[in-house]
C-alpha cells in the first residue's frame, strides 16, 4: 500500500473526529479571509472562527461572503455557522483581570461557546484586589475547566492554581509596558507557578484556550 | 466572623477535593524531605510524593522513615502511600523524544499512577524517526490525555497535537547542547505550535503534567 | 608584489565563479535600487536580483530603468536578465508550511530558479495536518535540495529531516504572534533539529536559501 | 578650596548618619572578611555585617577574630557588634513563600533587627496556598513596611499589595528551576505587579531589601 | 461565614485606608476612560488620576466629563479632585537626568502631590556632569524620600544612593536607543546599584514611584 | 492497508539509503553506549559514530564491546567499523581558528572521513591574522564544501565565504568568555553573515556539520 | 569651603578642556533643538552639534535660528559654528560595510572633523568582499585611529583589527533583519574579537565614536 | 604573483609593528602553555603574556620552562620577557570599584605596564562612595588614558566619563550576582553612558584594555 494511501486514511479519520477549522486573520485581506472561510465551509458541517478580525475587516468580509457570519467586536471574532449545543461536563470559567485583557479572554469564551459549551464570564478579579476575586469564588469552584488571562498580572494564574481543583488554563496577554516585554514576563510567570493544575498557552492565544477548554470538557463524551 | 474564619473554611473545603501533595526534593536534605513527608503523611490518607530525589537521597529518606515509602529510580520520586485505584475516562499516554528525556517522563507517569490512572509509556518517537511514531498512532488515538515530552526536539508535541484529537500537555526538558538554552528552544517550540489542543508546563516539569493530566482525565467524575 | 595586487588578483578570480549579485531593497528608495542595478548590469552578463521590494516600489525601479527587468510579486523580487538555463543534479523543492510564509518561501524559489535549477513548489504542508506532507511524500523524495520554510512551525524541518537523505536548508520566518519571538522561536527549533543533514539560514533569508540551495545542487558541476 | 576637601566633608557628613557598613562574603576568603571586618571595627560604632558566609567559613572568621561577631546561621550572616534598640513606626514583616525562600528572608530579617527594628517572620505563605496567606492577614496589615520573598512565586508580591496599605520591597529570589531562569521570572513578575506601593530589589538581595525596610522605617526619626 | 462574607469586609477596610485610584489611560479610548473617571468619582472622595493621556484625548475626556478634571501636559495626567493637603515627613525630591526623562518624572512628581506631599524637582543632573548633580546635593540631603528617574543614564541612581541616606526609589526610563533596550540596560543597572537603600519600580512607571515615596513619606502618620 | 503499514515500508525505504546511525555520548554511562552501539552494530553494514565521549568513558565502551571500535581523542568520537571509501564530488575542508575550537572541528572532520569523504584540516586561520587564512586561499578554494568552525571569531565563516564559491557549512563553539554567551556571539554573527552561500548548525555541532557537509559532497552520487 | 564650590570649580576646569557640547536631536521638537542650541552657543566659542535630525527638521531649526548652522544630510548632523582647524596625530580613517551603515559612519566623520581632524571615509569594504577592503590597506594602515562602523557585519571590526597596529573603534549598525536583533548581533560580535586593540561604543553611536577617535587622536597635544 | 606571497608581506609588516604576543590561558594545561610560549619566545624579541593562568597552573608552567617567566598572581598572568621602558604620552589609570574587581584590573595594568608604560592603580572607589572617587580626581584628571573595570557598579565608567577629558576604556566584570547577569549589566550600563568618549571592552577583559590603553597613548609615537 502506497504513503498517500496512508494520508487518505488520515484525512478520514481526523474528518470524523468534528475538528472545528480556525482562520487567523491577522496579517491576511478581507479577499483572503473570505475565500478561506468559502473554501472550508463548503467541505464540512462545523462552524468556522476566524481570530483577529477588526471590525472595518470583519464588515469586508462578510460583505465578500454575502452577509453570512456573525461578527463579534469585543472578541475581534468572524463565526460561520452555527454554535454547537452547549454540552459537555460543566460550565468553563473565563476568568480575567483588566478591561485590557478582555479581548483576549473574549477570543477563549466564543470560541469555548462556538464548540458546544457554556460559559461563564468571570471579569475584573486582579489580583490586586484580592476580595474582587474571592467574592466569585463559588462561581471559580463551580467551574469544570478555568481559562485564566491575564498580562502584566501573571499572578491571577497562581492565585486561582490554589483555589480551585480543575484543570487551569493561563493564558498570557501582551498588554502592559515597560519591563512586561510584551507579555514575556507573564508567561514567565504563568509557567512558573507553584500551584498544580496549571499549563499555559502561547501569548495573546485566546482562541487555543478555548479550544483546549472544550476538549478537556468534552472528554469522555463521544 | 473575621477573617481567619474564611482560612479555616477554605482549608476544609481544599481538603475535601483529594489533592494529593508532593514534596519537591531538589536543594533539600534527606532530614527535611523525610520530616515533610512525615508531617504531612500523619495528617492525610492520600498518597505523597517527593520528586527530584537521587538515588542515594531517597534511601537515607527511606531509612529515616523506618522503611516507609517506594522509591522509583527512573522517576527520581518517592512515594508514600499507595497508588489509588486506576480511574477516570481513559488512559493516559506518556510520549517521549529521547532516552535522555526519560527521567522527566517517568516523573509525569508515575505521577499520574499515583492519582489514580492507567499510563501507556510510548518511548523513543521522536520526529527524526517519524515511522516509530506512525508505528504507534493507534496507541495515541486511544488515549484520553496525552503527556508528550521532549528536549531538543520540541516539534513531538507540535505532530502529536496534529494527529489526535484529546488534550495535549507538552513538557519541554532541558535535555539538549548550544542553542538549546536548557530547554528554552523547546518551550518556545511548544508554545507556538500551530496544533490546537496544545498547553505547556515548565521545563523539566514532569509533575506538573502528570497532576493535570490526572485532573483532566477525572473532570467530571466525583 | 604589492598588496593592492592581491586585491586584483582575487577581483579577477571571483569574477569568474559566476557569482550572481543582489540587491536587498529593504530601507532602499527606487532610484537608489534602480542606480545599483544600472551599475551592476553594465558590468556583467548574469542576472540581478533585487529583493524585498514591494509592488510600488517595483513600478519605479522599472520605469526608472526604462522598463527592464521583471517583477515577481509573491517574492517580492526584480530580476534584470534572464534566469539561467535549468542545471544541477536535480530538482529544488521549497517546501513551505502555511500561507504567510510564502513570501520568503517564494523568494527562495525564484532565487534558486534564476540562477539554473529546476524548483517545485510544496506548499501548506505544515506539521499541524501531518497527512498533507504525507501526501507529498514521494515528491520531497524526489528533490536533489530542500528548502524548508516555516514561521511558528519551526518543527516542519526536523520532520522533513527525517523523512529523506538530502541536504536540507532551514529558514525560520518571522510569521508568528507572542512567544514567536518574531522568527526566534523558529530559528531556535530548526537550529535544535534532532534530524542530521539540516542547516540554518537568517530569519526571512529566502535569498540565501535559494543560493545556497543551487550551489549544493550545482556542485562538481563546472 | 580644594577638590579633596570636598571629599573630606563629605564623608564626616556621612558618617554622621549612621550608616552601617557591610561586607559581601561570597567569593572571599575567610581572612579577606576578617581583615576587612576589622579595619571597620575599629573605626566605627555602629554593628557590622558580613553576607553569605557559611557555617565553615564563618567558624574561620570568628576564629581570626578572636571569637568576636554572631553568626546567624540561616541567614548565613555575621554580625559584628550589637544590634541597634528596637525603634522606627512599627513593625517590619518579612513574608516568605517557601522553604528555599529561607535564607534571603533571614537576611532581610536580621539585618532589619541589626539596624534596629522589630521584625515579625511571616513563612510558608505562597500564593498557592492562599488560605496561610489569608490567616496572617491581620500580621500584614499591622506592619510599617513589609519584606516579601518569593522565588517561582513572584506573585506573592503583587498579593500582599493588594491587601496592605505600606511599602512593600520586593525580593525574587533565583529559587526555581526550568523556565524561573534563576530569578528572572520573579524579578520580571513582581516590576509589572499591578499593585501599588511596590518595589523592587536586586534577586536574592536580602540585605539590600532589610537595611531599605529599616531606612523606611526610621523616616523622619532622628 | 461566607467567602463572600470575607470579601465585604476586605473591601470595607480597604476602603478606609485612604487608597487613591488610577485609571491607566495608554490604550483607552477618551470614553472609556471618562466612564471609568466619572463611575470611580462617584464612590469615594479621593482624588482621581488618569495616566498616560495625551493633550487631544485629555481634551475629550475632559469634555465628556463637562469640564472635570484637570490635565497636567507634561506629566501627561488628568486629576479628577483636588491634590492633598501637602503633609508627610518631609519633602520628596524627583530627580531627572535628561529632558527626555521627563514626563516620567512628572507622572511622579505630581502623583504624589495628589497624594498629600511637597515635592521639589531637581532636574538635568546626569552623572556625565556630576557638578551638576553636586551642585544639587544640599537639595538632595533635605529630602525625605528620593525619586530618581533615568534612562540610559542608570547610573543616577547609584550616586545619588551613595550620597544621601534617605530611601531612594528608582525609576528607569524607555528613553535610548541601540543597546538601552528600552530600558532593559537602566533598569538592570539600577537593580545592581551597590549603594544600599534603593529600590527599583517598573520602567516608565512614574506613577508607583511617586505612590510608593508617598507611602513612604506618610509612614506612621494616619 | 493500516497505519502500521505505512511505517513498515518507511522504515524498509529509509533503511535503503546509507544513512549512518550516531549515538550522542553525552550524558550516557558507558555501559549505555556500549548497549546502543551494540544492538545498531547487529543490525546493519554501516559504520557507527558515538560523539562526545570522553578518554576515559571510550576505554570502557571498548573494553565493555570487546575491544571493538576505534577512539579519536581529538574528536572525542568512537567509530565502530570502518570509514567508507572516499569518494564525492572533491575534498571537504575542514577551517578552524583555534586551538580551543580543535575538538568541534575534528568531530565534523572524522564524521566526514567516517562517511567516505576526502577532508583536508586547515587550522589556525582565525582573521585576527589574516595572513595566515590568506595563505591557505588556495587550499579553500580546492574544496567542494567547506565546513567553517569558530567561536568568538565567528567571523571567519563571513570572510571565508566572501572568498570561495562552494557551500560553507558554519559550526559556531561555544568557547570564549564573556560576551560571547557560550556560542551565542558565534551563533548570531554567522546567521547574519553578509556573504552568500553559508548555512549554520547548532553551537558545537560538529557531527552536525560533518553529515551534511558529506550529504552535499555526496550529492547526484548513488 | 561649600559642596557647591566644589562643582563651581569643576565647571571651570572642565570648560578649560574646550569639550564641544552636542545635542541628541531624536525625540525632539524643532524647537526645543534650536532653543538648547541657542542657549548653548550663546555660553561658547566651540562648535555645537545636534545630532539625529531629519532633514525636514533641520530646516525648521535654522529657520528658527536665523539661518545659523549648517546641515549635513548624508550624516543628519546640524553643526553651529565652525570645525576646528585639522590636527591631532594624524588621520582618522572611518570605514563603513555598506550603504546602510552610511548615516551612522558619517555622523562619526563629521564629528571627528568638527573636533579639528583630517577624515579619510572609506567605503562599500565589507568583509563578504575581501579583495575591496584589501585594496584600502594602504590607507588603513596610514591611518592614526580607525572607527569601523557596520551592522550585520560585524566581522569587520575583528578583520580590520587584525590589519592594522592602531586603536580601532567599532560601532554596530542597527541595519538588517531577522536575527541581527536590531544591531545585537553586530555588537556581540565586536565585543567578542579576537584582535587587540578594538573597543565598542553604543549602536548606532556615530557621534559617540567620532568623538572618542578625536580625543585619542590628540593625546598628548595640549 | 601569488597569493601567499601577500600573506609572507603582510607577516613581516606586521612583526615590524611590535604587537605583543599574549596566550590566552584558561581551558588550557600547563603543558599546552608552556609549548606555546616557548614557540613564540624563540620567535620574537617581545615580551608575551599569558593570561587566566592560577598559581598552581604558572607554576607548572615555570618549572616546564625551566624557570624562565614572571608570574603575577593578582594578575594571573605570566610575563615571559622583560616589560619594556616605560614611554607614551602620560600615565594610564587604571580604576576599579571593588575588590572582587582586582584581577581584571590587575591584568590590564600589567599588560600595560609590559607593553611599556606607566601605570597608577586608583582603587576602591566605586561610585556608592563618591568621596572616595573626588578624593582621587586630580590622578585620575593626570592621566592620559583612564581603564575603568567595574562589575554591578557599571556605573563608574559614566561618572569618570563626566570628569575627565581623556579617552576611557571601560571593562565589565562578571563579578555580581542575581540580575547582574554575569556581568551583562554592568556591559550595558557602560554601553549606553551618556558621557562620551567611552567605548567599552569585553566583559573581564582585562589584557584587551591594558593592550587598547596602551596603543593609545603610544599614538604617533614610532
Amino acid at each position: 500500500m502506497s504513503v498517500s494511501g496512508f494520508a487518505n486514511v488520515d484525512l478520514d479519520r481526523l474528518g470524523r473526529q468534528g475538528v472545528s477549522e480556525v482562520v487567523y486573520g491577522e496579517g491576511k485581506t478581507a479577499e483572503q479571509i473570505a475565500a478561506i472561510l468559502g473554501r472550508l465551509a463548503a467541505a464540512r458541517q462545523s462552524p468556522l472562527l476566524a481570530t483577529r478580525v477588526d471590525a472595518a475587516k470583519a464588515a469586508d468580509v462578510r460583505r465578500l461572503m454575502g452577509g453570512q457570519g456573525t461578527y463579534f467586536p469585543d472578541a475581534r471574532l468572524i463565526r460561520v455557522g452555527e454554535a454547537k449545543a452547549p454540552g459537555g461536563h460543566g460550565r468553563i470559567a473565563v476568568v480575567s483581570a483588566g478591561t485590557s485583557d478582555m479581548p483576549v479572554a473574549e477570543e477563549a469564551a466564543v470560541t469555548a461557546e462556538t464548540l458546544g459549551n457554556e460559559v461563564l464570564r468571570v471579569r475584573d478579579v486582579g489580583v490586586a484586589g484580592l476580595h474582587r476575586l474571592m467574592a466569585r469564588l463559588d462561581d471559580l469552584r463551580s467551574a469544570s475547566v478555568i481559562v485564566a488571562v491575564a498580562g502584566m498580572e501573571g499572578a491571577l494564574a497562581s492565585v486561582i492554581g490554589g483555589l480551585v481543583a480543575c484543570p487551569v488554563i493561563a493564558v498570557p496577554t501582551s498588554v502592559g509596558y515597560g519591563a512586561s516585554f510584551k507579555g514575556l514576563s507573564a508567561l514567565l510567570s504563568m509557567l512558573n507557578s507553584c500551584s498544580a493544575g496549571i499549563s499555559v498557552v502561547n501569548i495573546d492565544n485566546g482562541f487555543g484556550a478555548g479550544f483546549l477548554a472544550s476538549r478537556i470538557n468534552h472528554i469522555g463524551i463521544k
